[in-house]
């Protein structure tokens, strides 16, 4: 009997309205840091080296803001419009450090939807406590299956 | 005897200059998709089950498009300008997706600089052989040590 | 302002029906095994020795049983019933081997539910193709928030 | 030469006796929580997001229930038996939740042979301090080499 891959997607094109939003929260660990820096190469001392973060403005280690980043594609990718869409493009700015320790919430809202193109922009922002540290927008296709 | 941190400093402002490029280039394994599922959370089909991604336009597992943006921030973040920079903001677009075992390469470029804000503005684009995969934008900010 | 954390629940007990499902699939690397007997420590040569998995009757190496056990909990902690879940208990058979490069579908399904107590029961099986890897019943309880 | 591989083979069927028992015990850092959501795609935010934890029964993040099951797996595949041990079954009841820093001894004791089907019957149990965290039962065959 074939899979039913129907049942990997959460929304069509049709089913996103404007203001739609959704979340995930993850509490950035120094591991978290180390594997970022593994997997990505970035062993920017800011990142890895405890003794010269602590000698930077940032007074300590700081996560990879592409770490933040991430999230914002763990979030478009697996709820909301989840698998099946098309990532065109993101733009990001960063506000603020993370630090080891924090709860990085990312939330993503659907602001603009091209019905003849099937395309969606959505605003990015992650949050530590109330403050932003990073903002931005993506631009996603969902293509009929 | 403290630490001479000052090594860990590739460039300072003043040493920058339009065209200036840096590069660096990974080839993209299973273990790395995994990892950065694992450290992001996004664990899309596409990228960790290879029978949903075949059934996809992609006709296969990818890999995360933040994967690619990850290696850009290596670049900046360890080689030009290096330790010492602070990441404004990042802008990408998607063009094509990178599979298992394709090496991308990774280039960043300056091109433009502002003296009075001691900002930079960088071009990122990671390649596959001939094809372009992601082309952005950074801008950074190198402050007086 | 505090975060509202109600949105990270899925159900509520009263939204259970016997017969509801949810499902993931991974494609099994030789990464994962590895990542798996790094965390359990579980370093069984049949996971991590070729040569000596090849002279067994498996005749190669194969994944841990619990890693496939390990994707049951992921479906009830993140899909069906999600976060707030109460884990009470679990039991598996092992009916066949999963190999490198298998895709594993997890499927959860509710079989029981006890309204006074919140308990669910659910069937959890995971399938390799067509046949069934590991088959067996989960318990679970969903409390009132 | 050939390897010999009867060195990797801890007992034989005959050698097993009812009592017999053997154990590991690890402590559980955050690091392995990470490593354990990255692996099974569990991102449940009771393992991954301290405030939400906080504010669940739980007070704060706890392992996965399963990680402690794997570490059953780690006695039986490496210890007792150890190698060449056929996992056919296994149940757990899970009795408390384990945190960041608890150290698991997990015990397994042989509570049943079945000579003419080379099965065992072996108890297993987690225990952090005095507390069980997961009681529960294994049935394994060792088959003749």
């Amino acid at each position: 009997m074939p899979r039913d891959f129907s049942e990997a997607y959460l929304y069509n094109f049709e089913d996103l309205k404007v203001g739609q939003t959704a979340s995930m929260a993850r509490t950035v660990s120094e591991a978290d840091i180390l594997a970022f820096a593994g997997v990505s190469g970035d062993t920017n001392p800011v990142h890895v080296d405890q003794e010269f973060a602590a000698s930077t403005m940032f007074k300590g280690r700081i996560a990879h803001g592409m770490l933040s980043v991430s999230y914002i594609s763990t979030v478009i990718g697996t709820k909301l419009p989840g698998p099946g869409t098309i990532y065109l493009s993101q733009s990001v700015k960063f506000k603020a450090p993370v630090r080891i320790g924090d709860t990085v919430l990312t939330r993503v809202t659907v602001t603009a939807l091209e019905a003849d193109k099937r395309r969606a922009t959505l605003s990015t922002v992650c949050t530590v406590g109330d403050a932003e540290v990073t903002v931005g927008e993506a631009q996603i296709l969902l293509p009929k299956r």
